[in-house]
């Protein structure tokens, strides 16, 4: 991986460029946020032509190491403002990495009049007409690609959501078996949008390797890595029987389960959209209750989804998802759920922030509570289609919650709050409001610590460590988005050394480097500083590294718990 | 003015307290100011219980003194998340300053089932029903409390788009004539709704007088005061004849008036809108060419339009309106614009914020450039009834971006930027970046200096002098806004020495107090530097004290001129 392309979309040019010395120990968010806080102008406008997008496969990606085929994407948030990465699996992170390309950065912006679709391969990247693909769906983005360059080839694309410049808009990644996932947060689909480019397809690199330096000793250390992933019993059990909606009973049992827009901390009707009975629908249907995101992927907590004939629905059905949907906005039946994650798929909005949305519009009375068709109705014919009412639907949580002046609008920096009451799992809540990203769960998975009792145990209902927890898994969350990884080698990680050790093994393995658990902590906390910085600069202080004030006041049931970290307290965060 | 009422509507209380000493030489946005700055948290919900609403006479209000009948209201802005300060004539001003009212601080929040209004009389204030105005317009509610209370009442309100809790609605202030004035800016008319507050109504105090500790002395003071108000060009001559709209053909001539949201500086269809062309038509159909907005207002700015069938249209009818839908949005019918501005002041919005939005709407393509009907159709239709589109649109031309995907929205601190474009008047521009209530020309108004020439010249196509002007500006504004002096009043003050030293004279011998001219403004200087403290502990830095982007990379004709003022340059502004 020594390229970086550089695709200007103002006069539709292409430059590659040889990796600079200072960006080679990075990758993933580690160089999308380096890159971002060094070239763009944080008081830009996200959607104008001084904003960049890059994509950039991890340290590890493309390498035979498991749960390392992640890609990040960067920019500067149009939901937030802040600085923004978001990674999923797919297929595009191995192929770019096997492609020498460290990272794809898109700059600038054409004129209005013409889309475009930008084709990756060894010989760099084509930018070619994209306009036959306006106004299609994800879906009929990736099966047009495939009829074009067969199977194999790599696709990111947005959906109409994105081509709206929504700020909810994802960017879909296609995965092995032709299924979606999304780079979800922060509104990266509407800066691809605001680019014009509605697609990006990657020729598959076939037999071409990324090069390793000591190919021996990476074998070794891989090996120790997956061994350690299946022996935990998060990582190696409860996730890839369950999914990840195996949380739904858990956080219910815990009442940090937010339900009726953070009304409440337990739902009702949890056992209708348990990961136990999404597991039994999916195997009486004949789906899969296992699968992966990416080649590599050893956890499997993703799942295939069918309805009643048997015929698919969608695939990677998340807890957050399934929470927002189903206890959030009150949705009982799965099947309804499932349809609104195909549509979102779709029309390429991030499930999160959309669940999160759909909550305040149902607080404002817009939509009624616990209705999954008139959902799937919004989602198609309101959000797909850009009417009034799904522009504001479209555009977040904290918009909706502007438009129908609403006061509970679960949002940090803009960005909806995901499926863990911050009162009643007060780790999370530090992450919420501290992290760089805006409210983001995977920025430091304290739920982990506080819930799962993994990496050791600190009190959900008590303030007491809480901090420092998210220090430290935000801190090693960053170095672990640098390498591709997928974050679900952090419950291994707390708990089991030889995890973090053949880690880092690998990479000095593969780029010949010496480094220590030192370093590597050392790159969490240079990314994220970077990352601070930028907010910083684009205006943002600790006075938004704040929660919704109502969780101040507004006690949730069953622990009748609030927020009630001081701004000293919270401030403390950044001291390191 | 001896009495502070706290009217705590989530008990339905009221508390009268003695002024205290520190607030004793404050009035009008001195008092509002300090007050939200102490009271309020600077994270609070703009929306929610812990946000107030504060209504205060200026120091000189209800006295003989010519302008002094301005009312400051103040909150924490729902529209840009900072303080706010608004103020209008009318008659609420006088009328609550001889009831003895410093100020009247509307707190908490009721239960979301019934409206109220507010009664104001020399024994207090009572909390009535007002679930039977919900839903109506200003001219309506106003209508209804003159069959109540009959025609001296005065009468505060809110339309449907205040009750909706817009981002753009105004509170409305009735006139001595029965007209519509209004406390336009930063959706203080959101605020009130929130507190389900829809009409205030006040008693008039007849024959009561404010006390004048040195009536004599006053009387002296007074006299100089209007003389010199009457002898300069500006507020003797220019407004009197033309109202504000004379401005139109003064800026068209400048390179300064924004036309088509911000992209031209100057409008073909000028003469159509000009104040010159809109006397004609009032004088031949029987208008008031001109009106003053309260009793003892000698510079009568505003005027009375009517039909071509010689029947009232709206009164108030002021530049910065006929700008935003004439030049902005391309509107050539005054008819047309001024029947916008009559449902403007009936559902309740701010007139500037509305242009600029609609311009940013017709920017994206939502109404068709200059299509005056379809204008009032939206106003009425969409926003007035919050339909999706009215709720986007009736949340400022910040709010229509983002729900657009648009790049050039004229907004500081997402209030939108009125009616002189900063990259040709470039001291204007400075006060839009620096002011504590996001873009408005009232803080700081150097247009007068940079086109008008009155307290001297600077250029205003250079950068030199800018800063310090807008800073001298701003300081006497505060502290103007703090007497319940119309703002035009510093036309003459910044040419003639007498009109300063009177207004001193004035205060002086109203409240036996030894003021000097040193002790004014420093007044000023207090006020704003309370609301900036406010703002930055809120979540403002200097990094929000900014002009959008597109500003500095697009030059705007004639003169071609960009914004180019390094951060560093901005940030001087508070060096004082």
């Amino acid at each position: 991986m020594d390229t970086i392309i550089r695709v200007n979309m103002t006069d539709l040019s292409v430059k590659r460029e040889k990796v600079p010395e200072e960006w080679i120990e990075l990758g993933g968010r580690g160089l999308t946020s380096i890159i971002i806080a060094k070239e763009v102008p944080p008081r830009c406008h996200p959607l104008g032509p001084n904003n960049k997008l890059v994509f950039a496969p991890g340290l590890l990606s493309g390498t035979m190491a498991a749960q390392s085929g992640r890609l990040s994407a960067g920019a500067k948030s149009p939901l937030t403002g802040c600085i923004k990465e978001s990674n999923s699996g797919g297929t595009a992170s191995q192929q770019l990495a096997k492609l020498g390309i460290k990272a794809l950065i898109i700059e600038g912006q054409p004129a209005p009049d013409h889309w475009y679709r930008l084709h990756v391969t060894n010989d760099g990247v084509a930018i070619e007409p994209g306009d036959d693909l306006v106004g299609q769906g994800n879906l009929a983005v990736i099966a047009a690609m495939l009829d074009k360059f067969g199977d194999k080839v790599g696709v990111l694309s947005i959906g109409p959501a994105g081509e709206m410049r929504m700020a909810s808009a994802q960017i879909t990644a296609k995965d092995p078996t032709q299924h979606i996932r999304s780079l979800g947060r922060g509104g990266l689909g509407a800066v691809m949008g605001a680019k014009q480019v509605k697609c990006i397809t990657i020729e598959d690199p076939g037999s071409i390797k990324v090069p390793i330096a000591d190919e021996e000793k990476f074998r070794a250390a891989a090996k120790v890595f997956a061994k350690t992933l299946l022996d935990h019993p998060v990582s190696g059990q409860g996730l890839p029987t369950y999914g990840t909606n195996v949380l739904i009973n858990i956080l219910n049992e815990a009442g940090g389960l937010p339900t009726r827009n953070f009304r409440y901390g337990q739902c009702d009707h949890h056992e209708k959209i348990s990961g136990e009975t999404m597991r039994d629908i999916i195997l009486e249907r004949k789906g899969r209750p296992k699968h992966g995101c990416h080649v590599g992927c050893i956890i499997q907590c993703s799942q295939v989804y069918h309805d009643p004939k048997e015929n698919f629905v969608t695939a990677g059905f998340e807890y957050e998802t399934i929470w927002g949907l189903g206890a959030n906005c009150l949705i009982e039946d799965l099947d309804d759920i499932a349809e609104c994650d195909r549509i979102m798929d779709d029309i390429g909005v991030d499930s999160i922030e959309t669940a999160v949305l759909l909550g305040v519009a149902m607080e404002a009375g817009v939509i009624p509570w616990g209705d999954g068709k008139e959902c799937q109705r919004v989602l198609r014919d309101e959000i797909g289609k850009g009417t009034p009412l799904g522009r504001i639907l479209g555009n977040g949580a904290g918009m909706v919650g502007r438009a129908f002046g609403q006061v509970r609008v679960p949002v940090v920096k803009n960005q909806g709050i995901p499926a863990y009451d911050p009162r009643s799992v007060k780790g999370i809540g530090v992450t919420y409001a501290t992290s760089t990203m805006g409210a983001d769960h995977t920025a430091g998975y304290a739920v982990a610590t506080n819930i799962l009792k993994v990496g050791g145990y600190v009190d959900p209902l008590s303030k007491v460590g809480q901090v420092e927890l998210s220090r430290k898994l935000q801190i090693a969350t960053a170095a672990i988005d640098a390498t591709g990884m997928c974050i679900f080698i952090a419950f291994p990680m707390l708990d089991i050394p030889e995890t973090f050790f053949s880690l880092i093994d690998m990479i000095n393995a593969q780029y010949d480097l010496q480094l220590g658990a030192d370093d590597f902590l050392a790159m969490g906390k240079r990314i994220l500083k970077a990352e601070h910085a930028f907010n910083q600069a684009a205006g943002f202080t600790n006075a938004q590294d704040r929660l919704p004030e109502f969780f101040t006041y507004e006690p949730i049931p069953p622990h009748q718990a609030v927020w009630d970290f001081t701004d000293e307290e919270l401030d403390e965060f950044w001291n390191f």
